[in-house]
């Protein structure tokens, strides 16, 4: 089980230090899209990077670190989609929308990650007490508070993130072959039945 | 991890051989609600169940398969009392009744037994594709599909079960300190939203 949510986004990273990590991490990513998360070495990351293999050790500290580090920048850019991007994922769209919206970004990026995310999941007792999926559920339970302002908010958003759990959508992608649209109709039409409004045509 | 839902529910036990291991399970549990899983013992068993410890392993070979047994032996009691027992969980009551019946029902059995639930839970790439859980889905999906035909029941199953989780009521009860009459409501509107029907007065 990797640690999740604690790796630390050095504050005052070198301009030329960023970039190099980010680098670092595309590589890495690359990799496991192209071979699956068995494909993510120190050294096939230093080699597709173009970088010694000495950096990847000094960034990342070793291959969990890498991979933790993976699924926090991968976190951290959707958070920062749906916190200040573009409308409907970001603000400016209707709260509905918006989480119509969240969900599909959410089902899209697992389904991408599904080995690093299945690989991550924290043990059953600290599923959800994890930091990563806490940012996900305030982000829900905020636009739940503008849509149904008289629900128990916070359950429903348990609820609505559960659907998008990443072992179940490997459960459903991957182990009963499930298509992503399925997924995606699903989805759109939870949250409209949750919200007690109409699909979108 | 325990493996679940493969432990033999011997089918011609000898009367007095079942009413032992009915005893034996019985002294399980009692010993599970007052001390813990922890408690659980093959000594502590055998000597609340008055029973020589010869008996116990005989019986369960070991202690995991005496958890084992304990939960196979509840999700049976589960299954026979929502496929055959009295309304509303049973078969007699409205569809729409007996799904609201069927989470309250799993809901408290899930409270009762946190400890040994969560011990138990399969790792995450197993956790959907278990027998006992496939028992529950299978029975929420044909109430469901009496309910709303036209939804994707399948998928709304999932959800719904998702929400009876056993670390999500362990997060929500024990890390959160909700109430279970908080999770209660959520369930029974839940329901109600997800079917677009109106909650019970």
């Amino acid at each position: 089980m990797l640690e999740l949510g604690t790796a630390p986004e050095e504050p005052c990273l070198r301009a030329d230090a960023a970039r190099n990590r980010a680098r670092l991490l595309e590589a890495a990513a690359r990799l496991i899209a192209e071979h699956g998360v068995a494909g993510v070495t120190m050294e096939a990351v230093a080699s597709a990077a173009r970088v010694g293999k000495g950096t990847v050790f000094r960034r990342f500290g070793d291959r969990t670190g890498l991979l933790m580090a993976l699924l926090d920048h991968s976190g951290r850019r959707l958070q920062a989609d749906f916190l200040g991007g573009p409308p409907p994922l970001g603000p400016g769209a209707p709260p509905l929308e918006r989480l119509r919206a969240f969900g599909v970004a959410v089902l899209y990026r697992s389904a991408e990650q599904l080995e690093l995310q299945l690989a991550a999941q924290p043990e059953a007792c600290r599923r959800f007490s994890h930091p990563a999926t806490q940012a996900l559920r305030t982000h829900v339970t905020m636009l739940l508070r503008q849509i149904v302002p008289d629900a128990d908010c916070e359950l429903l958003a348990h609820t609505l993130l559960a659907s998008l759990d990443p072992a179940l959508i490997h459960h459903l992608t991957r182990q009963r072959g499930m298509p992503m649209a399925r997924l995606e109709a699903a989805w759109v039409d939870l949250v409209a039945r949750v919200t007690r409004t109409q699909r979108p045509a």
